[in-house]
Order: C-alpha cells, then sequence, then structure tokens
C-alpha cells in the first residue's frame, strides 16, 4: 500500500501517455550543433554522433532532446549536451535564448525539410561551442570532429536522418561558413 | 451508441485531454507583435488587443495562440493574427523562421520574465507588419493602435498581463527603437 | 570666380578622393536580395541582376551599394533600390537594423568567401520583399526572378561575381528553405 | 635617401587624413559589450569602462573601435577586446558575423539614438562573454562590473555618452534579460 500522496500532475509522462501525446500535440525540442571554434571564432570542427536508428541502420545525427514540464530550454539544452557528450563537454551555453533557426519536423513530408516519423517536433537549434573532453554516453555510438568540409561532402551528407544534413549546412550558413 | 469511425489521433485534443496536456508538457506558442511601418520600416505604432482576463479585469495582450499538431509555424501566425485581427488585416509574415525572442511562460514566477497559470508554453515571438484594416473578432473587445512611447509609458506598461509589457520592449529593441 | 563659401565637408567625395579612400578604409555598404513571398512567407522567387563587370562579362548580382556620409542604412537600402529595380518595386524594408549576414569584401582573397577588387567593403545584407513592378534601371541590364532550386543550380551559382552566390545561398539558410 | 620602395596606399591613415575622412565617409566600427555569464548562460555581469571624455568628465562606455583596411571585424573586435580588457580577459569571439543591433552614429541628433561628434560611425555591436581577468589599459581608467538591474539604473544609464545606455538595454534585451 502506497502511503506517498499521488502527484496528479507529475510532469512526466508514463511511457504510453508520452505516446499518445506524440499523437496529438508538437513537442518542443532543443538542437545543439555541437562546434570547436579557433581563437577568432571561425568553427574549425563539428561534432557530429553516430546513432543506429530504428532499422539498425548506422545514421548521423545532432545532440537533440525533448524540453520537459517546467523546464527552461537553457536546461534542457546544457541535459542533453551533457547526456550525448558527458559532463566534461564545457558548452558555452547561448547568450540569447534566440535560436539560429527553428526546424519543424513532422511525420510526413511537408513544406519544410525536416521529417521525425515519431512525431511533430518543434526544434529550436543552437551551435554550441565546447571546450572541454566529450564522451559520448547512452545509445550514441560514436562522436566524430569534422571539418565543414568533410560535413557538406555528398557521403557525409547522406549518411545523416531526418534532414539533419540540412540543418548543419544552416547553421554553417549562420557562421558565415562557405557552404558551396 | 456512436457510429463514427472513431479517430484514434485526430490531431485535436478534447477540453479535457488539453487541461490534462497543460499540466504535463510544454505547449508550443507562436505569439505576433502587431506593427505599422513608416516607408523606411521604422515601427510607428503597435497594436495592442484589450482583453477580459478571467477575473474579468481588463488587460492588454498581443496576438497568441496554441501551434496545432502538424500544423507550420507560419499558419498558426497566420490562423491567429485573422483570429485576433481580422480577414483584412494583410499581415506580412515573417521571411525567417528565427523569432526574434523566445518567451518561456511557466504556471509560477521563474527565471524567466513570462508567467501563463494555466500552463507551460513556448513562444515563439515574431513582429508581423500589418498593411490593411484590422477589425478585432472573438473575445478582444478592442484593437488600439500606440505609438512606441505610449506602449513604454508605464501606465500602459501596468495593464500587460503576463510579462508581455516586457515583450513588447524587447519587440522595440530588436526594431532599434529607443527603449528608455 | 566663385562666389560661393566654399563647403570644406561636403560629405561627398570627389571621385578621385573616393578611389584614395577605397585603398584606405573599408567602406559600408547595403546589400538586399530581392525576393517574391507566397501569402505564408515562404520565399518563391529571387530577383537577381545581370550586369557587365569591368571585363564585358555578364554577371549575376544583388542589389548593392554604398552608404553616404550621414546617409542612414535604411535610407541607404531604399536609394540603391529604387535606382536598380526602379521607383514602383514597393519594397518592404526591415524591421530591424540587424541584418542576416554581414559580408566582408576584401581586395584579395581571404578568410572570407567575398571579393570586391576595388576596395575592402562590409556589407549588411538584407532580404527584401517586394510587391511591386520591377524595371531595372542604370547599369543593370536585366532583373531575372528565379525559384530557389533554379539559383541554386551549378549554372547559376558559376555566374555570380565576388562570392554573391554564396550569399544567396545563406539567404536562402536563414529564410528556412532548403539549399541542397 | 630612403630606399625602400615608397608605398602609396598603406592602409594606415594619418591623423590629418583619417580627420578628414571622418568628415566624408561612414566609419566602420565594431563594439562589444563585456558579459560575464552563469553557466546556463544567463548574463550575471556587465563590464563598463569608465573614461574622460574631451571635456574631462567622466563617461560609462564600452569596448569600442574602428575596423582598419584589410582587416577582418573578427580580428577588430580581438583588437579592441585586447586593448581594453588586457590580453588575459580570454574572449568569446561571436560564432556569426551577425551583431545583435547595429548603431548608427551620427553627429548630430538623428533618426537613431546614437551621436559621435567626431564622426558617422556604423557599428557592429556584439556582447562578448569573458571568463580571464580584465584589467584595462590605454585610456580606460577603471573596468566596473555591474548587474543587470545596477545597470539599467536611472543613475548609471545617466553616465553614459552617445547613447550607450540605450545600447547596453538593447543587449540585455536580446538576452532575454528584463529591462524594467
Amino acid at each position: 500500500m502506497s502511503v506517498r500522496t499521488p502527484d496528479p500532475y507529475p510532469g512526466w509522462l508514463s511511457e504510453e501517455d508520452l505516446y499518445e501525446a506524440r499523437n496529438r500535440l508538437p513537442m518542443v525540442y532543443v538542437e545543439a550543433v555541437p562546434v570547436r571554434l579557433d581563437p577568432l571564432g571561425y568553427v574549425n570542427e563539428i561534432g557530429l554522433l553516430l546513432q543506429a536508428d530504428e532499422d539498425g541502420s548506422m545514421v548521423r545525427t545532432l545532440v537533440s532532446g525533448r524540453v520537459l514540464y517546467r523546464e527552461t530550454i537553457r536546461a534542457a539544452l546544457l541535459r542533453h549536451i551533457e547526456k550525448d557528450l558527458g559532463a566534461l563537454a564545457f558548452p558555452q551555453l547561448p547568450i540569447s535564448p534566440v535560436p539560429f533557426t527553428v526546424a519543424e519536423y513532422f511525420p510526413a513530408p511537408s513544406q519544410t525539410s525536416f521529417t521525425d516519423e515519431r512525431q511533430h517536433a518543434v526544434a529550436l537549434v543552437y551551435i554550441v561551442p565546447v571546450t572541454g573532453e566529450c564522451s559520448p554516453r547512452q545509445d550514441a555510438l560514436e562522436l566524430t570532429w569534422m571539418t565543414p568540409e568533410d560535413v557538406l561532402s555528398p557521403g557525409v551528407q547522406a549518411e545523416f536522418d531526418g534532414g539533419r544534413g540540412e540543418l548543419v549546412r544552416q547553421a554553417l550558413a549562420f557562421a558565415g561558413i562557405a557552404t558551396s
């Protein structure tokens, strides 16, 4: 017998409820493009995660995750960066809440470039410089640092999932790096 | 007995389900600061809506509303502008999905300036020039066009709800209008 | 004999003085990417000017020009748009002085993507929707409206001068249009 | 007798030529608002310089200076930060060339909020987090770190010169800090 006062709105959804919600409401996401900068602030390298998708094929992806109930964007960003890059990444969180782009992921092809079979997600996307040591945790198999040229190469672009190759191009364009 | 084929994921929530979701998930919102511009693009006037809040007191507010499941940000923005300003407002929707700020509304005072008793909402906020005739519909009683000076006056600032006076200050700062 | 009081600082430079200054100081420029939008604000078409460069070859370019002494950015933007697109273009000048990018043109290849043999120019670049009729004046031979796909095609990209093909890619990335 | 080949365009102007140019051309400036951030990226403190102006009165100012011929914006920003804050400030230069605002300084009151008796300057303004030790050099007498509340107080706002109090308000608005 439970003696705890039941909490009607734990701010946490059961797996089942989350599945339901994902079919009825857009989810708030944050996404981070990890970069290493030179002393003048130019992007030297971009950090890409390698993950197995549902079919078992390997895909390139970015740091990405849901904003929880009552969680700030900055706290969600830091939580997902620590989860994906480890506690010693020393990320420089953005000064402004304004993202460099907003990516709208839909379950089916749409007017946007982004798809996510599981849900409709609205992702605020930030470029996040990291200065420490990164060690991917959880379900990411590998973190690879690549130059802008390599990330933009057709081979690497083909390994991205859900339109995230385009997202990285937009990040580089915002940073003033040539994308052609 | 219902003869309708049940739709398991209508993309629309019942009032009750929406109430539940609002206590468990952040909601995606769009918000628009309607403005009239002079030919050089300087903000001449800001459009403020006057609405009764739950206690029956009158508060100043902006165009604001939820993004529905499978709805794009732009479509949600247009829908709420048409709902609040009428079909003849002729808004100039933003060229970029990047908002001038992201306002995080929490049910209780927080690190952000914004509160909403009903929910945790993440609002993408845009400045939207309108060139046509505006006639408030639905539950807005009145639309008032004010100069930046008037909007920034302590009297008008005190009439805003949930921190939206601050939001308008941020909009004016972004537009390069002096806020002091 | 002149009876005019000489004006020591006319705010206008002689051709010779301007030539000298261009070899000693960075010039302030504004640049505009003219676009036609659909009602939701998506970029339908980009307006490109066709001009003869110094060698007589034809190059694609954007609306571009110098900011004069005591001239505001907005006034310079409007003046150059009217000069290049005509008086009936009805441009929507930007709400904010913040450009979508800053392009640094150098006389020789540099860390930036942009070159200009004549000078070091710092250009504030804006996307400017036009709703009226455009008729190129002055030295532009032709104004062509192209879809984003066409502008991004290798053939058209090769016709740009000074790195402006890259600038258009950055404009489209900012507008949330896929650039691959 | 000089054996050096004379360099007709040293990219450096004599004091006299610079004085002349300042009366005929807009100057390209960079400006930095130095800040200290908490781990989530919120602005904790703003660094203000105290300088004597031409009349000998003390004024608050920001890191600010001219972009030289053939100098990139980033190099100019770093040079002026090192000059004003010392070599151990460890600034985080911006990832993007896009400033949070563009401040147009005119020799006389104008449509903008900013004045500079010496010249017409177009300043690209960035928020720059510093993580090291700052020791003002050159003509700055003092560097003071203040909370946003203190910087926004009427007393401190009155000590700014040329409209820079407004500039700091815009910086805080961009950072999502309440300015009222």
